[in-house]
């Protein structure tokens, strides 16, 4: 039996180890973010194996046995404190899902990522499913045996949703979208019968650079802190971070939409004040990371529909957005523009679907995806389910791949089971935003007022500073009294566009 | 013995452990280089530790006791091609030389320069040497242990210069500042005579935006490319690469000096031209490194006087400038400005200071470094020293230390015997240069109708092709038939500033 003391330098040295990783994987990160934003065209090969041999180290560091000898010393001794205690379980839990890959599959996983991701691009850029199949089927193949490999309980699918949001599974899934299907779209069949808003003066042409000057006026006044971190373009809006004090967010410069980039900005930035408010004193720990990509959507959502698209931030921020775009909204009201950037419209394209129509696009995946898995679906028949699907469900037809099966680069990365975390972060940014609303009935005005003070204090204290201590639904629970509850945002959906479309929803 | 199957093989596990050591480095650089660009002020606490990880590991891979073994069994077999032998031999003295210094020696001297650094920062900004004097004065103790460890012939100074210049001794340099001393004095003696040249329509202020992208215009026409760099602002200029396809550099904004941003962006030019010609194949080998900082510097310099400062260079430049600041150059002749740019004045900065009056700068620090490593002058006379040598060899006065002995960040760093290579580097420039012209009289021409092919085609067949092959002045008997020769540079000093001031230099 070890004592106090060496345990305590035996927590020193597991700290220390995964601290280290934590350095390798973030200035992976950060050769991630500069090949995003800065790197010259011609320069990918050797930055590819850069940043290959940063994630081979940073993963060898914690996973290798004597690191396995550690945390399981750690977990089996009396000494640690609650904290330390949860350091260690996540670790070893971590270790042991790590373990049960072994190094030549993840070779064969990241080489057939990057070989099906570049068939991907070319698929996409050709509109031609075909030549991205062969190379999706063997990833699927892989992300099979992966199931086998993680193993599970109910449904194979449920190993893989595991890596993004611990403990959710189909069944909870199919509960959840099974309440999607038949509630939402009971409430968008309503509104689509309405005449529809105007919103023909979001596509005027907006100078770039004032839109991107308002954005960043608008994330300092949420709370980002732009002496640890920053905004610059990139084609796809991301969030990274290579610690706490160090969070850069991107966006994408697009003249003829004004909901583009502000919007996609406080998306990003409420990925980005999440990150922030990570305890930096736990660096590299799993109570230094953030809780579930569920979690993680919720505060993104949180900011960009709950806050960034309410009537009371349009109060605040119309006027400034009118300071810089005087002309082209001469003639528009805060009533008008609420209205149009909250337009319900089913269309093809997941990333610029509006709060409702959004989760449909998540059912199809899911939906897809479980069935791929399973096997009840062959991968050559993608596009005509596809095209079924958003027949189905959003009633749109799917005029060819590259806008339908081939938009989203997920598959390609073997990212299968990402999908329903889009959905669980957005039912969860309403179950945390009617708690802070509870917490303080005058938090509508202060918005109006463009404070957001003591929103950002409630989501520090009530989720970013736990990390990863506690898994999705427990600390929504914790935070709110309530697991995933799909009925709050529910309502607040028909309550919200209710009021746009002029429903009679009760 | 090894047959050559085991051999090739050995050589395999050499070549993939250094480069993955240079994926590190190259890594460690680009994070240096996003401090220095990009990173946001509050950020600094956890990128140092992820910084210190990579180059920590880095060293690791190419110090421990097996890769040494490999490398000594390469070295004694027959089965080498020539540039397999010069790889592993350059390698072999590399590793000989990090196993003199222990892991606790470069620890205590990675802590040291970093307490120096810090302490240099707060003595400058105070203009108070004494609260540099005592870190430095520990840092200079280490050096002087440092030169114990490596071992030297004659003076112990020697075994520091070979870390920036590979085979440069005291010896040598006391031969070529002896030169300096006697023959560059007696120009510049002969030019202060002479009635100054006028300069004061490049103090005018022209727009920082108009400057930068002049001076994209010139590095793309002198041949870097932009697909595999690219060209940012920073405090300090300077350039790194991450590959040969990836080579950044950075100017600084002056608004009132013509002089700032153009030819310190022509300068980090020539070293990024230097970087992007090294042969990707040899990528992390010594074959694919640069010669020394001697040479890096002959490039810098040859593009930056050579070339940037000559009569042919203006008669392509100064039109474009002209285009760009019509207005600030309306009454301005290519002449005049020829004249401006070359305008010898003895002054306190080394990094402002003409092409003449620079090597004064040098020789002053590399007889301070020389005394300081013997024991010859002690640190806390360091200000009165170096007023009386600024006295001496440039006839001015030093007012204060922070535009006087605390101006260079070198000696915080430990970064003694770095000086001479800049003196050394403008040498052998002017030798490559004359070698380039030789072989095609119709340089000039060509550079004055704006075409820099052949100059560079010949830097890159005589020079950049060669990586570390050589030392420095092999590579200079190699491509220029002498080894460093200072009586070429004072030739064309005497033509060129004789022509500019009207003396009889004959």
């Amino acid at each position: 039996m070890k004592n106090k003391t060496d345990i305590q330098a035996l927590y020193f040295q597991y700290v220390e180890t995964t601290q280290k990783a934590a350095d390798f994987s973030n200035a992976g990160a950060l050769l991630d973010w500069d090949q995003e934003v800065n790197m010259p065209s011609g320069s990918a090969t050797f930055r590819a194996r850069q940043s290959a041999s940063l994630a081979e180290y940073a993963h060898l560091l914690i996973t290798n046995d004597s690191y396995g000898k550690v945390l399981q010393q750690l977990a089996d001794s009396a000494f640690l404190n609650e904290s330390q205690r949860a350091n260690v379980m996540l670790s070893l839990e971590d270790f042991q899902k790590h373990k049960r890959l072994s190094t030549s599959f993840i070779n064969t996983l990241t080489n057939q990522s990057s070989v099906s991701f570049q068939a991907w691009v070319v698929a996409k850029k050709n509109n031609q499913f075909s030549l991205f199949y062969p190379q999706l089927e063997k990833m699927i193949a892989l992300k099979r045996q992966q199931c086998d490999l993680y193993g599970f309980q109910t449904h194979p699918y449920d190993a893989l949703l595991d890596d993004y949001d611990k403990g959710i599974t189909t069944i909870r899934l199919d509960e959840i979208f099974g309440e999607v299907k038949i509630q939402l779209s009971e409430l968008l069949e309503k509104i689509l019968q309405k005449p529809q808003v105007e919103d023909v003066f979001l596509h005027q042409t907006f100078d770039i650079t004032s839109q991107f000057s308002l954005s960043i006026e608008i994330l300092k006044s949420i709370g980002f802190n732009f002496e640890q971190g920053r905004q610059d373009y990139s084609e796809h809006p991301f969030t990274t971070s290579f610690s706490p004090q160090d969070v850069r967010i991107t966006t994408r410069a697009e003249q003829a939409n004004f909901k583009g980039l502000i919007w996609s900005s406080i998306h990003e930035g409420g990925h980005a004040l999440y990150e922030q408010g990570l305890p930096p004193d736990a660096y590299g720990l799993p109570l230094g990371m953030p809780a579930s990509l569920s979690i993680h959507e919720s505060q993104s959502r949180l900011w960009e529909n709950c806050v960034g698209r309410s009537a009371a931030f349009l109060h605040y921020f119309f006027p400034l957005a009118k300071q810089k775009f005087s002309t082209e909204f001469e003639h528009v009201e805060t009533s008008m523009i609420y209205k149009a950037i909250n337009k319900v419209q089913p269309s093809l394209i997941r990333t610029e679907a509006d709060e409702l129509t959004y989760h449909f696009h998540v059912l199809i995946r899911y939906e897809i995806e479980k069935a791929l898995i399973a096997g009840e679906i062959q991968c050559k028949d993608l596009p005509t389910v596809w095209k079924e699907m958003y027949s189905k469900y959003l009633k749109v037809d799917v005029p060819n791949d590259t806008v339908g099966v081939l938009q989203d680069v997920h598959w390609s990365h073997g990212s299968f089971g990402y999908f329903p975390t889009y959905s669980l972060g957005s039912f969860y940014a309403v179950q945390f935003f009617e708690a802070a609303k509870s917490a303080n009935p005058n938090l509508e005005h202060e918005i109006q007022n463009g404070n957001f003070q003591f929103l950002l204090q409630w989501l520090r204290q009530h989720v970013h500073c736990y990390g990863r201590q506690y898994n999705s639904e427990v600390l929504s629970k914790l935070s709110t009294g309530s697991v995933l509850d799909f009925s709050v945002f529910l309502q607040y959906a028909r309550e919200k566009y209710g009021a746009i479309y002029g429903l009679d929803v009760n």
